[in-house]
C-alpha cells in the first residue's frame, strides 16, 4: 500500500511553508505583546505522568488525553491536551513566588477526538495566565489580553460572552442532586431544553425556589440587564450567588470602561468547556461559527494539589484558528540568486547580504532550475572584481 | 500522595522563564538565519500513523518511538522521535517540486528512553534539509549551515567528524554475512574492538580481502591522510567504494576552502545514529563530551516510498543542547511599574510604551508587592495631567 503511506490521521495537519510563515509571524507578534504586558514565557513538557496532568481538570479532559506507558517506570503518562493546568503547576510548585505571577505559553496540544471548527486534533495552544490576585482587575487584564490577541490576528466582527460558573455551582450544590442527575441537568441546560430541565428537576423533587433558579438560568442570557434579572430571580440563594453576580458586574463594567465599543453578551448557563473554572468566564465568537474561538476565566485553587492554592485567571486560544480567521498574508520577500560560490569575494558578498536580512539562494552545480522557480527576483552578477545585484 | 503529584518523568523537562527566554531568542535567530539561506519553515505533525512515521528509518528509531492507538480508526500511531523523515515526506508527497527544495523545521520530539548528554527524552529538534541535488555542493551547504547554527549558539572549541556510510555498506554487502552477523559486526566496529571483529570475520569465513577491509575500517580515522590510506586498503573493492571516497574527499576539500580553520577529522567506521543515511555523514563535537551535538549527511531516496525518490541531505541538532553549551545570557530588560489604570491618559501612556517595546506591568489593587520583585526598575508617576517614567 505504497500510495497511502503519506496519509495523515484525521484532524492531524502538517503546516507547509506559506502557512508556516504566517504562524511564525503571528507567534512572534503575540509573544512580544505578552512580554510587553509583563507575561513571561514558560514551556511545559509534551508528556507528563497522568495523575499530574489531569489533577483537578475534570472528565472531559481525561477523555481528550492520549495515554502512554512509561517504559522506565511502567507508570501511565498522558500527552498534554491543555497546557493551562501544566502552567498552574509551574506556578504552584516550581516558581513559588509570593507576588502576582504572569506567565504565557505556546505549543502543540493533542486531542484523542477532533473538536473545534476545523475538526482539528492538533491545535497550537497559546495563552496567558495570571496567578496570585483574586480581584476582578486580574480577570479584566486577562480579558483585555485575549482581545488584543484577536486584534493582533486581524480578526474582525468579534463578540464576547461573559458568565460566572459560581452561580450554577452554588445552585446545583443546594439542589442536592446525584452526580448522574447533575450530569443530565448540565447537558439539558447547555441545550437550553426547558421541558427536559423541568422534568428532571420535578422528578428529583428539588426545592421549588432552587428549581425555578436553575430553570431560570436557561433564560438568563442577553445584555447587561441579565445581571439585574438574575439578582431578582436568585435573591433567595444566599451570599455566594450574590457575590458571584457582583463580581461579574464589576468585570463587565471595567471592560466597558476600557473597551466601550465591543459587543458584550451575558449567558449564565453557558458552562461548556470550562472544566476547571470557578468564577468569571468569558469567550470570544465570530459570526457564523457556533464555537468560541478563544476562552478563559478564573480557576482559583487548581494549584492546591501541587502544594499551594493560588487565585488564578487566564485565557487561551489556538494559533491555527487565529490564522484561519485572520486577515494576515505573509508573502515571502523575493530572494537573491547567487552563482555557486567558488571565490572569496562572492562568499563575502553573500554573507553580508544575509546579515542584512536578505534571502540569498546559492546555485547548485548541475541544477538548471529557473531562479524564479526558486523564489528569486534578483541575482548577483560579477562587476569587475565586485558583485552586484540586478533584477531578474 | 499529594507531595509528588508534580514529579516529572525522567528526561522530561519543563522550561522556566529564564531558560525559555534564551530558547526563544535562539529559536528566532536560527530560523531567521535559515530563511537567509533560502530554507523555508515547515511544521510536521506531532503524531502520525506508525507505518508512515517509521518508513525507511530503521530499528533504532522504532524503539525510540512512543506508540498510541487512534480511537477513530484503531490504527497504530507514533509520536515523532525524529522530524527528518517527516520533512522528507513533505518534500516527496506534498510539495512535489522539480527544483531543489530547501526546508527547515523546529519542534519537540519525544523518545521512549533517555539519550544524549543530559539524558533527555524531550529534545527540541531543529534542522534543515536540502532535496533534489546529489552533488557534494549540497552536502557542503548543509554542513556550513550546521556550523553556522553552532556559531550562532555561541559554542566554542568545535571539531567535526566526516565519514561516508556507503563504504561500510558496500563492504558488508560483499561480505555475505547474515543479518545477525552484520549486527554483531556493526556493534564491534563501533567499539573498535579489533580482536572481536577478527573473530567474527574468521568465523563467518569472509573473503580475506573484504575481511581485511572491514577490519581496516576500525583504524581508518584521523586526518585527511585517512582517505589515501582507504584508497590503498580498499582499492580492490570496486567502483562503489572508490566513488564514495571521491565524494568524501570533494566534500572535505570544499569545507576546507570555505572554513580553513575548523578541525576536521575523518572516521570511516563511525555509523552510529545514521539510521537512514546513504552517503557522506558528519557530526559536530565539543571537548569533554563523547556524543555529537549536531549531525547530518546524505540520505537519498528516503522519499521513494512516498511516491518520489529524491537526493536529500540535511542536518539536525537539539535547541536545548545548544542552550546548555552556548554562552548566551538573555536577561530580561527591566519593566516599568504602572499604577492600576483608572483613567484614559494612563491607559494610553501604557499602550504607547508597550508599542515601543517596553514591558509595562500594571499594579493590581490589593497587591502590595514590591515593584522590583515583579522585575520593574522604573515606574510611571503622575506629572500634572501627564505621566512620567522615573527610576525606582
Amino acid at each position: 500500500m505504497k500510495s497511502d503511506r503519506w496519509l495523515l490521521p484525521e484532524g492531524i495537519e502538517e503546516v507547509l511553508p506559506k502557512q508556516a510563515r504566517r504562524l511564525e509571524a503571528l507567534r512572534r507578534r503575540l509573544l512580544d505583546m505578552y512580554a510587553g504586558w509583563g507575561y513571561e514565557l514558560v514551556m511545559p513538557p509534551m508528556i507528563e505522568y497522568l495523575d499530574s496532568l489531569l489533577t483537578g481538570t475534570g472528565h472531559d479532559l481525561d477523555l481528550q488525553t492520549f495515554k502512554l506507558t512509561d517504559q522506565l517506570t511502567g507508570k501511565l503518562m498522558g500527552l498534554r491536551a491543555d497546557m493551562t493546568p501544566q502552567v498552574a503547576r509551574i506556578d504552584a510548585h516550581t516558581l513559588k513566588k509570593a507576588c502576582p505571577t504572569r506567565l504565557c505559553y505556546i505549543g502543540s496540544v493533542l486531542h484523542t477526538r477532533p473538536d473545534g471548527f476545523a475538526g482539528s486534533r492538533s491545535p497550537i495552544q497559546v495563552g496567558a495566565e495570571l496567578y496570585g490576585h483574586s480581584g476582578s482587575e486580574s480577570d479584566v487584564e486577562v480579558f483585555r489580553l485575549m482581545l488584543e490577541t484577536l486584534r493582533q490576528s486581524g480578526i474582525a466582527n468579534l463578540y464576547f460572552d461573559l458568565g460566572h460558573v459560581g452561580i450554577y455551582r452554588h445552585l446545583i450544590e443546594a439542589a442536592g442532586l446525584s452526580p448522574e442527575q447533575q450530569g443530565e441537568l448540565f447537558a439539558a441546560l447547555q441545550r437550553k431544553a426547558i421541558p427536559e430541565i423541568e422534568q428532571l428537576l420535578g422528578g428529583a423533587a428539588v426545592d421549588k425556589k432552587i428549581a425555578a433558579g436553575l430553570l431560570g438560568l436557561a433564560n438568563l442570557n442577553g445584555d447587561e440587564n441579565v445581571i439585574d434579572e438574575a439578582r431578582r430571580l436568585l435573591g433567595f440563594a444566599g451570599e455566594g450567588v450574590g457575590q458571584a453576580l457582583d463580581n461579574l458586574q464589576a468585570v463587565a463594567e471595567q471592560i466597558k470602561r476600557c473597551e466601550p465599543s465591543i459587543p458584550l453578551h451575558f449567558d449564565l448557563a453557558e458552562l461548556r468547556g470550562y472544566n476547571y473554572h470557578t468564577g468569571v468566564v468569558f469567550a470570544a465568537y465570530v459570526p457564523g461559527r457556533g464555537q468560541s474561538i478563544a476562552q478563559g476565566g478564573r480557576y482559583d485553587d487548581i494549584g492546591q494539589v501541587f502544594g499551594r492554592a493560588r487565585p488564578a485567571t487566564g485565557f487561551s486560544t489556538d494559533l491555527k484558528t487565529l490564522i484561519d480567521l485572520g486577515d494576515g498574508e505573509a508573502s515571502a520577500p523575493g530572494a537573491i540568486y547567487a552563482p555557486h560560490e567558488n571565490e572569496t569575494a562572492l562568499r563575502e558578498t553573500i554573507e553580508q547580504l544575509r546579515r542584512q536580512g536578505e534571502r540569498v539562494i546559492s546555485a547548485l552545480p548541475g541544477d538548471n532550475s529557473d531562479p524564479q522557480q526558486l523564489g528569486c527576483d534578483r541575482k548577483l552578477v560579477r562587476d569587475g572584481k565586485a558583485w552586484q545585484i540586478v533584477t531578474i
